[in-house]
């Protein structure tokens, strides 16, 4: 005999298929669908389905759109490009409501040690935009992890010749850390890049 | 600007309806889902709705089934009918392999702070059980808490009367957890042990 009936093991499984959610969590997750309302499991049912029906990627800078081309792109000054790895790196920095260019959505950085090559992510798509001759900046935000230095290191060499400026987002110790606390690498970059006060 | 397109926003603010889902953990729920297939999410749904639809309360125990009277009330012992407090107690007790009997869902405690008394409670339903005379023994197993130890007491006064024998989970379990929680070992020592009360 089956510990759960058939319907409740099914979507316990279902929600383990999210990140990081376990037999037990799932189960929690599950339990609560069990206590909603027929109306609001219908809604949420909805939102997923929802989700991968309404949402596509700008057909311009690749970031989720429900449309051809996001608002970001549709209103915002086309002479800065900032260059991310993934849609939720959009989001970050839209966070901050700091910066009032466009971005560059790559769907993901060089990673040989995966097979990702350059021809795999957006970086024909960067070139082309640049290419149009209204950018004057491009600024990679790339994660600064190896993978995320290649991949902005391997773009900035070909944006170079079409005479745009590259910039980078600087690295170093986070504000409001203590010194004591940051891993070698950093601190040790944060060195390396002291800034003249 | 909103930082989420609608279809996104929706989906995040659905997934913060589950137990301990904040914003941040909501969000990485959502784009998980926004990277599977259109089948992949279709499942995910239906397993939503389906739990809804199918699942529903054993006629006899109270427990989930699928059908009018679930499995274990079909097929096992009913002269030992365990009582708990929610259904996901079942699946605690039933991972055991240990109880032989049937069981009994209140669906609540007598909780009079929170305006819960015994007639909102499956009382009535678990003495029209025991007075049907099949049954030798009842053992309470509601939590280990106040609510779950006044219940327990409750309902012993009015069995003991019926000439049934009732008795408790042993105090292995630690005073103030939720069954649901404790571990295995801790949890088959309390059945073992239980005690007449």
């Amino acid at each position: 005999m089956e510990v759960f009936i058939e319907p409740i093991g099914r979507l316990i499984n279902e929600f383990t298929k999210l990140p990081g959610v376990g037999q037990k969590t799932a189960q929690r997750y599950a339990y609560r669908v069990i206590s909603m309302t027929e109306g609001e499991a219908r809604a949420f049912a909805d939102a997923i389905v929802g989700v991968k029906q309404r949402v596509h990627f700008c057909k311009i800078c690749g970031n989720f759109t429900e449309g051809e081309v996001c608002a970001i792109c549709r209103e915002r000054d086309p002479s800065a490009i900032c260059v991310v790895k993934e849609p939720k790196d959009v989001i970050a920095l839209e966070k901050l409501h700091e910066f009032k260019g466009v971005y560059h959505v790559l769907h993901g950085v060089i990673d040989p040690m995966n097979g990702v090559g350059p021809n795999d992510i957006r970086i024909r798509e960067l070139l082309a935009r640049v290419q149009e001759g209204k950018v004057t900046e491009v600024i990679m935000a790339t994660n600064p992890d190896v993978e995320g230095e290649a991949t902005a290191m391997y773009i900035a060499k070909l944006l170079k010749p079409l005479g745009v400026k590259v910039t980078r987002l600087s690295r170093g110790i986070p504000i409001g850390s203590e010194l004591e606390y940051a891993d070698e690498v950093t601190l040790s970059r944060a060195l390396i890049e002291r800034k003249e006060i």
